[in-house]
């Protein structure tokens, strides 16, 4: 590769909020044969079907209302409960009912941990309650709670220079300022092990967040076996600020916590809808998303939109008679909020058949605002395809390819295995504004931009799934 | 005047939010004598001394830190609560403290109603907890909460056309969209009314706000003497839409709502504070905000951004050494939340002396986002002048005219008596996301566009307070 090429591709590799890919034509001169860029473009027709069925046809706004119906039958879906499995079972019900019966669920053991009391007031300087939400697998406090000063950090080198002695027994909020997801979050994902590390009590995060109606943001941690796990809570972007300003006249802040809940394990599904391909039917391009939530909120946008796009994508095949040569198999899975659990499950389930998944695509991380392109893993000629056939979606404005090989979503589990794939790219400005709160529900889903992303998605798997071309490796 | 200027002026009586007049001297044109105009355009030199001093000299930043720190000490200061008299002390002790002593507090009976439980519960079709704020002055349930069904209705007319007895025993949902503030928040203050009057044992209101992030908006409401008095709260936008969604689905809604509140009268005062003019003290130029916010949130930009840049207008006039013809005077309403109750004890008690209020302003209904300019409320030639001020005001952009005569603010007290005033016009596109909810807080303020809003009152106040001429009525 010349130096230009170099530098064109290494500016391409960058982080999906940060930038977007407009022109990615340029590397791939040479790269695909022009009987292949001519098979692609071939698809504008089919692609064209599939936009008309769920833009003006009988497929319009349904992803809509059957989201909303399913959000409001369910509500929050966490992993390991029974509302969970509910709505396996319903969805199961509903594909079937649509005339879909190559359906199979794979059972995965799962995390089941379940908030319950959970409250955090401010004793000194004043009294002030404050809204606040345990992060997953959070241990409890003492049930009478526990009262401490607060030690406030910006970020881990911060936490590191204080001594342990100056730290012992303290709460430690962690009030980084948010910048991108990816670089702030591991003050959510880490912060108690690093504070428990030094012998804090309990451990509190500045939501991860760039905007806030005193919203806590939960999420997902993780504690280490050799340290003490110590309770550990979100608060709203405006407590932390407020608790920030008075540490920093110098006043003594003290809070009271009383956090408790469960955690054991349960039996959960993967769920697997398969339209054979009519050539290569051992051969699958899988569209997903996953169907766990938080327990907060609908889980409307995180992830209910990936996955309604995903169940839609082969009944809107099935009902236009297309086909495609290798397999669609469009997969919910489950426990994907605390830990890939169902992702990691299906790969080392089928890993002596993973040489059979040609293209893996989940929507999940942007949500289902009107789309944009797609974040695609894989080599530069995996890629390459990928924009030939993003080409097609130009007057939709979703031609553009991010390049990422991390994304924080169930397909890291197969892109690490050198599975090409990719992930839904939207025009997400407020994604990070509801995720993981009580506000993500239908209210950020809007019926038109859904229908966009259904018609995109399913014509991007189709295509994908019916070139003459595997993607390669 | 010609049909034309009517046309004209009948164009810029508009409210607020719908539009601005960046022209409005058309209309103007021979109504002020040139030598006025000459007049007000002499004191661009004063206005560039107190921008110099708020921006760029020792009152930077100042509003905003004494802000923070206000809200940070009390929080939530609501009409009739010792923290309310508290923070009344701790404004009066701030101002002496800077070496003003001119301060006058006045007693006024004001409501005292105090939110304890609020607990709103979807029992039907599923189990789901629901945010609730209770309004102003509501009463309670019965101890153990009231289960009913509800009944969901856009507006006033769908509610009367249906019978009395479908609405017996029910709660109705009044789920308004959202157009302006003036013309929704009718159902928050009279819902309770209009459903207790047909029957209904409890009523709620979506919030009056264009955006949320499951965040409901408390507010008043007013109870009618010869109708039940039913038990009343706001939700959340998300939660309206899913009752309404679930209804409209012709499902059964049910709801349990347990609300108590206590509710008295106390004293609290209006503060008085004035620069007292050089040469017609007896003539008054008032600048106010209210001091008194409601229970949730800090009160910062409701009305905490108000009360500290009127607080700032006769400091920063007294630091700079300018003392107007006229008295300046600062006052601190008491209790407008709940009816401007303060407002309406000063017109009383100075009714007889009100022909001395030359020109009343409050910075209260657009928060303190950048300044923009003034609504006036007056005579076209009380308007003309102002804008002639307004035009000082170019370099910051501060310059449009709004007309109005209704603010939904304290100064509509005065402004019905023939008054002329004006508020604070801003950059307010987001004043109502957190308009009365828990996100009323320090987040919302920005410290350089406080320091704009500081100046530019400061300015207004003073050459309003110190031309030749009097603003007519």
């Amino acid at each position: 590769m010349s130096f230009a090429a170099r530098f064109i591709l290494y500016y391409f590799i960058i982080f999906v909020s940060e930038a977007r890919v407009q022109e990615y034509s340029p590397v791939c001169r040479g790269l695909l044969s022009e009987e292949l860029i001519k098979e692609i473009g071939s698809y504008r027709h089919v692609k064209d079907e599939i936009f008309r069925y769920v833009l003006d046809g009988d497929f319009k706004r349904r992803t809509y209302d059957e989201l909303a119906k399913f959000v409001d039958i369910f509500g929050g879906r966490p992993s390991g409960s029974k509302v969970l499995e509910d709505s396996i079972d319903y969805m199961i019900q509903l594909t079937q009912q649509e005339g879909i019966q190559d359906i199979v669920t794979e059972d995965v053991e799962v995390p089941h941990w379940v908030r319950e009391t959970e409250k955090l007031t401010m004793v000194q300087p004043r009294i002030k309650n404050i809204s606040i939400l345990g992060l997953g697998k959070s241990v409890s406090t003492p049930s009478n709670g526990l009262s401490a000063e607060v030690i406030v950090v910006r970020n881990f080198d911060e936490l590191e220079k204080i001594p342990d002695k100056d730290v012992e027994g303290k709460i430690v909020l962690f009030d980084p300022k948010f910048t991108s997801y990816s670089e702030t979050v591991v003050y959510r994902s880490q912060g108690a092990v690093k504070a428990g590390a030094k012998g804090a009590v309990a451990s509190l995060v500045r939501s991860i967040a760039p905007f806030s109606i005193n919203s806590p943001h939960t999420g997902n941690q993780n504690y280490e076996d050799k340290v003490k796990k110590i309770p550990t809570a979100a608060i709203s972007l405006e407590d932390a600020d407020l608790i920030r300003r008075i540490y920093d006249r110098k006043e003594k802040v003290v809070l009271n916590i009383t956090m408790s809940s469960t955690y054991d394990t349960k039996i959960s599904r993967n769920t697997l809808i398969d339209l054979k391909g009519t050539n290569y039917p051992e051969q699958l391009v899988i569209v997903s998303g996953h169907i766990d939530s938080w327990d907060v909120g609908q889980g409307a946008m995180d992830d209910g939109g990936g996955l309604f796009i995903s169940w839609a994508a082969p009944l809107i095949l099935k009902r236009l008679n297309l086909r495609p040569k290798r397999t669609l198999r469009s997969i919910f899975w489950t426990a994907e909020e605390l830990g890939l659990v169902g992702a990691y499950a299906y790969e080392e389930k089928h890993r002596d058949k993973n040489h059979n998944i040609n293209f893996i695509m989940e929507a999940d991380g942007e949500g289902t605002f009107a789309p944009r392109g797609l974040v695609v893993g894989g080599t530069s000629k995996a890629r390459c395809i990928v924009a030939e056939v993003l080409k097609l979606f130009e007057s939709v404005n979703a031609t553009t390819l991010v390049e990422s090989n991390s994304f924080g979503t169930d397909i890291d589990v197969f892109i690490k295995k050198g599975i090409p794939g990719a992930t839904l790219h939207t025009s997400n400005e407020r994604y990070y504004w509801f995720h993981h709160t009580a506000g993500d529900t239908m209210n950020v889903e809007d019926p038109d931009e859904l229908d966009l992303c259904t018609a995109f998605w399913t014509s991007v798997a189709y295509i994908v799934a019916d070139i003459s071309a595997d993607i390669p490796r």
